[in-house]
């Protein structure tokens, strides 16, 4: 669709506000979802107001992880695009990716070796502190910087995990991340050798293996963490930008790193916030809110208590964000779309298929078919049962930046 | 999904009458949408026993043209098929195009010569009477009717505007219509050369240059007409007739040049109508209604008056015609279905992305979904919200013209 909407778009100085609840669909409760059993008497008025439905983040029966869910909300088919693993943990950590780098999620082991030949004894090095963790990184790093030319830089994560990022000197080619994971999954086997699936990825395996070699001798001496695992190789997705796709200047409001990184990756502009809070992320709208045509602001927490199972505590962020809704109206932002990403429903402790409810706030709407904001009117509402990445192409038809399709 | 019908269909003797009020979608004054506030207790006799949903036109949030929400509406995907400028103009005056034809719009233009350089100087030649533009063209017609074997034809539109066909001796090539309009877009500038974007459109477009220059030589000398400027080059689309497709001998009951021209585009029989009122619409119905399997009936004025902003107007023709339904449904019809095009909410003065309310009245509807006809109630009904090209699928089913798919 984005090929379609790139012939009939218009520009024009609208503001759109695109709120992301992570994890917003729930499951009910005494017959209420954490949605419906909040109070929420501003997303309501919106909702009465407004055009409601629900979409699929992915298709219908599919759980997404985080990265699929936002590349649908954002309007790239999670069907045909993805977010490697490698580069969205690299994302987490807060670190930049070009086309030139290929990242990797990976772990500490503990080996024995037979002469030179390592066995498996401990998959996750007994989950050593991430202090532990950061002290054996950089003794890594201070010793191996580059392999054949490329860049390799390494930093630890939590407990046991790391990424590793390797930066050629030109772009990976597609094709160039297809290499087999290096963890032999059972203890007493040894490592596999990082195998590419095709000649691309096997010129690219080549220098992996080296790396495996030079920081298992660097770290030998260690007593549980004394190799490295990698698995998840992924490249830059290399996506159309939102100013090219959608003719948008976009800005994300948020305060997680693999947020702020999947915003990067659709070429928003990161802003600045003051601390974790939601108060915080609306002070950052109004204060640059001049400045951009698109504002996504995600709110996390929702999805954390989703994860808990604490259905109270989801309830409550949700109006948290309610008693803020006002501060977003006072703008006058020509569209605001209020939804999640997914749903998390505490019943599960998880991500989960279920459509999400949303909401969107426009003169365009029809209006008038909800009496509040949440999964069961959203079911019955005018917009239908969607697909997430359709949402794009509404949220531009809403603010008048589409032209007619056709003769 | 016209490969599977095929397979699957059969025939019998069936009546189904497609209503299409154009534009018919529409947005809420004080809560009600045009179709809500008009007094429709005939089509709300049939909401509440047929089978309600909402159609999109092309896709979600996109707005179509005229053309292109036909194409839906008849079955052919129209972001598969397209129904070019130079075509859908040259139906609008009632003109026949077979595959030989190349249409395209055109306009007179005013130029200055440089000796024989042309520079234009009014981009629509000042909007010349329609009267002065029937005379100008009536002189480029006496002496320009054939170049290199190929047939040339041209007939006035309103204004400075005109429709001209080329009719070559054989079927033009796929992509022989891909040629760059020669409106320079700047006054002051000169009208470009006709430019094929391919080699079956460079051999096209060399007898276009030659067409414009022997015309340019006929009207040089008129004071303010004296150049043709051309674009909108498109070839009749050749889609699979309705009798091919459904099986359907199919006629078209419609008042406008244009929607008679589409539909014949699609195999249909275009019956003779007295007058440009629904009544004699009606009338054309029930004198023909032995003849054909499958009526399309088109109603202009819906959309007229929401291009005009005229909700109170456009819910009157909404009424005229509801006033007209029980002459449908006498004659017994097995399907009757009343839906638009696509939506012309009064308050946009346009065309809009917005759902269309539909109603399928035959006795295989569920049915009890709706207390009456109108936008809300469709977006909760029966059949939910789908494209219009899986529009005739629904229609051949409820007339029982679809056999049991797979084993």
């Amino acid at each position: 669709m984005q090929e379609v909407i790139r012939k009939i778009l218009q520009p024009n100085d609208s503001k759109i506000v695109l709120c992301v609840l992570d994890g917003l669909g729930g499951l009910p409760r005494d017959g209420k979802t954490e949605l419906e059993a909040a109070s929420t008497p501003n997303l309501d008025e919106l909702a009465r107001r407004g055009a409601c439905g629900q979409h699929l983040p992915v298709a219908i029966g599919i759980t997404p992880g985080s990265g699929a869910a936002h590349l649908g909300l954002f309007g790239y088919d999670p069907l045909k695009y993805a977010i490697g693993r490698g580069v969205l943990e690299a994302l987490g950590l807060g670190l930049e990716l070009t086309p030139n780098d290929l990242a990797i999620r990976g772990n500490f082991a503990s080996v024995r070796y037979e002469g030179d030949t390592p066995y498996v004894t401990d998959r996750r090095a007994g989950r050593i502190p991430t202090q532990e963790n950061i002290r054996i990184v950089s003794r890594i790093a201070e010793k191996v910087k580059e392999i054949d030319g490329v860049k390799v830089s390494i930093t630890s994560g939590m407990e046991h995990r790391v990424a590793v990022i390797f930066t050629f000197p030109e772009p990976i080619p597609a094709g160039g991340d297809d290499i087999h994971d290096t963890d032999p999954q059972l203890e007493g086997k040894s490592p596999l050798i990082p195998r590419g699936n095709n000649p691309r990825a096997a010129r690219v395996a080549k220098v992996i293996e080296k790396f495996i070699d030079q920081a298992a001798k660097v770290i030998r001496d260690e007593e549980r963490a004394n190799y490295l695992l990698l698995r998840g190789f992924a490249v830059h997705p290399n996506l159309t930008s939102y100013k090219e796709a959608y003719g948008l200047d976009a800005a994300c409001i948020a305060t997680y790193p693999m947020y702020r990184g999947v915003a990067k990756l659709v070429g928003m502009d990161v802003l600045e916030v003051e601390d974790m809070t939601i108060k915080s992320e609306i002070e950052t709208l109004k204060r640059d809110f001049d400045k951009y045509d698109f504002f996504y602001l995600h709110v996390k927490k929702t999805d954390s208590y989703g994860e808990d199972g604490n259905f109270d505590a989801k309830a409550k962020v949700i109006e948290e964000f309610d008693s803020l809704v006002p501060e977003i109206t006072a703008l006058k932002p020509d569209v605001i779309i209020v939804t999640g990403d997914h749903s998390t429903p505490a019943a599960m402790k998880a991500h989960s298929w279920h459509p999400v409810p949303i909401l969107i706030s426009s003169k365009y709407a029809r209006g008038g078919g909800s009496e509040g904001f949440g999964e069961h009117d959203c079911s019955r509402g005018e917009l239908g049962t969607f697909r997430a990445a359709d949402l794009m192409t509404l949220i531009l038809a809403h603010s008048g930046r589409l032209q007619k399709y056709g003769a």
